[in-house]
């Protein structure tokens, strides 16, 4: 029987923050401060960059007072990166490794920060460095392979549903046509979140837009002139990638907004261009202030608001579900550890059938997870304008209670 | 003794939502239930638009369980109105108001709804009506004279801190330069609520900008460099309404949005036009990229998000202290309208000092109210691009608690 394999650990986050990505990373201390097999807890500062450059907080003393605040607070607590490292990179965090006996690393992140994970893993064990990696999943974005869901969507599409919600009685009360451009810029899991805004008959968003459907400018008119028609108001979700009907040379839709940015090389001769955070949502705006009148010929009062990075950092208002599922995904990464065969691995949630929520929770390899991303079911996608109800069946566990509200129309 | 005045009353709900108007109309419907004077309450749809056409909800008998929902709900639910009425509007008001034995009118809203409800009170008084005239305070914008804040501050506050909050963490996790944009046209009390965020030393909002401090891109870009020199990030929050140090006709200072749209007519040649609801954010970011380089000469990270319409409609996340006062003026409102001789007023809250936080009630003519605003202190205003502690001792108690949160350099 081998020994057991005993030595220090080295946890980071990476990518984009969520609100809950510290219950994973507070997952990972707790467990590693009961677990024998870890030595010392290194927290890498900024991803892979803390890595290479040696520069860790020392975690197996961290106090629990001090944890379970750092839980609660929103985006990466050890720091982040947008590296995205290559060979010659990976080769140095594994120097790094060797030098302070790492033999457990925990990579928190979405599918590039898996496909690190799996590289340094293959490359350790080539070099016949015995060492186990794994990736704990997060992402807003929802788009992993394998994974029935992701910890961070939950609270991304709790943050999302809630800002519906209000616009939907903002936009009520003050009747126009409103715009709100929601994080996605490959899939439309989160924008689809819009619609468990929806309580009453005719409560927004009554326009939905995803990258996975393509979209002409012709098509978003006509929509919203029947919608408008209807109700005298509408809103309008849409994913930030949303594309048009026309392939790049990888295959790929092409964006609105690379679409826009050709077009503005052709019209802007002044230093002002539109290509900032709120340029999608409001160039949708103008389309549709040029194009559609209200029916007595008067200008449509239109605005668009595009919700940025509080989808992804809001405090204090996080899905519990989600919470508790993303401490799970860590603190099991860890226990895992402890067991031999089970490195490069991704643990991932498997839903369990029937009518009360429950996930099981096991590993995979990082290969299924990595590079590669998870598009938004096709026939999820209805009319091109809107999201199924099979999506709510999928979504409203995840997201948990919503506020609760009222209209004078249940006096009737 | 004057024969006890007994009637119908109106209620009404203007200008832009907040997120515990509600509260105030709620409180308006449940006194009126228990008070003999008011026969029926009708709840003007949509509000002095819903007067001129005689459409009403029947709220005497609305159960309370919807009342408490309603509550809840964000934004006006008897629906709102940007109809500033004339002289002319005003007689249809009344008119409609003596075909129903309209004797009681509690409108809800800023100061342009304030001067609605003092226009009717006077013409009611002259024309020998007798009729008894209340305005309700609520606006995100905390601008009312005599008032020492208003309902629909404190939830609007307490949304902005809380975005910054999350902003400071994702900024703190990828280091970068980043712009919130918040609501406030005239005044900086929203935009100030941001100060309410920092926790540790050089947490964000490291630059403040509002309206009462004129601003030169000369000087946003030596602060922005300054601070960026020193931490390696920059987290700015800007009122929508920031300006420029050179008046109108009207001896008001230009805003940068009404200089930006300027400088675009001279600028552009094509269709799209930098006016829309992210432009103010955007500007500024091109701004500091174009004239700023990191110590490497490289490009900086920039990033702009304006926070929208979410700031006066999020739901589920109220100030507790802010939906109980907003819930007490429109009670009180009713109450006070039993008595003869205090029609035409305003509810306002004065704050009693002390070193916990409490509040008297009381009323004052509508003309105090009406039309004029209030700005922040000039002295609260700190080298133009910061608010004094000051500002944090009289909003704190209105904003109530805050997301706890942690770092690891308390580990030190």
């Amino acid at each position: 029987m081998a020994a057991k394999l005993v030595g220090n650990a080295v946890v980071g986050q990476s990518g984009g923050p969520t609100a809950v990505i510290n219950q994973s990373l507070v997952g990972v201390i707790l467990q590693a401060q009961k677990s024998d097999h870890i030595q010392e807890l290194l927290g890498a500062k900024h991803g892979v960059r803390g890595i290479i450059n040696d520069d860790y907080y020392r975690l197996k003393g961290a106090p629990v007072e001090l944890l379970e605040r750092i839980a609660l607070t929103p985006s990466s607590a050890l720091g982040s990166s947008r590296d995205k490292p290559d060979e010659e990179y990976c080769k140095k965090i594994l120097a790094n490794f060797k030098k302070n006996n790492v033999r457990f690393f925990f990579y928190i992140g979405g599918n590039d920060s898996a496909d690190t994970a799996r590289i340094v893993n293959d490359m350790a064990t080539k070099e016949g460095y015995e060492m186990r990696c794994y990736h704990i999943p997060k992402t807003i974005d929802n788009d992993l392979r394998v994974h029935d869901h992701t910890p961070g969507y939950g609270s991304a599409a709790k943050f999302v549903a809630s800002a519906f919600i209000g616009d939907n009685y903002d936009n009520r009360s003050l009747p126009g046509i409103k715009i709100n451009v929601v994080m996605g810029r490959h899939a439309g899991w989160l924008t689809a979140s819009s619609t468990l805004a929806r309580k009453y008959e005719n409560d927004g968003p009554h326009l939905v837009y995803v990258p996975e459907a393509p979209l002409t400018e012709d098509k978003l008119l006509a929509d919203v002139d029947r919608v408008y028609s209807k109700l005298g108001r509408c809103i309008i979700a849409v994913s930030e990638g949303i594309s048009v009907p026309e392939k790049n040379a990888k295959g790929h839709y092409i964006s609105w907004a690379e679409k826009m940015s050709e077009n503005l090389e052709r019209d802007s001769h002044g230093n002002v261009q539109l290509s900032g955070s709120g340029a999608l949502g409001d160039y949708i705006a103008q389309l549709i202030t040029r194009k559609l009148r209200n029916p007595s010929g008067k200008k449509l009062r239109v605005r668009a608001d595009t919700l940025g990075y509080l989808q992804r950092s809001f405090p204090g208002y996080i899905s519990k579900v989600d919470a508790a599922e993303a401490r799970e995904v860590g603190r099991l990464a860890v226990e895992y550890s402890a067991q031999a065969g089970t490195e490069g691995s991704s643990v991932y949630m498997t839903r369990v059938p029937g009518n009360e929520y429950k996930v099981t929770y096991d590993i995979t390899p990082i290969h299924n997870v990595a590079r590669e991303t998870k598009d938004l079911p096709a026939e999820w996608v209805v009319d091109g304008c809107d999201i199924s109800e099979k999506y709510l069946e999928y979504a409203r566990p995840l997201v948990g209670e919503l506020p609760q509200v009222g209209t004078f129309d249940e006096l009737k």
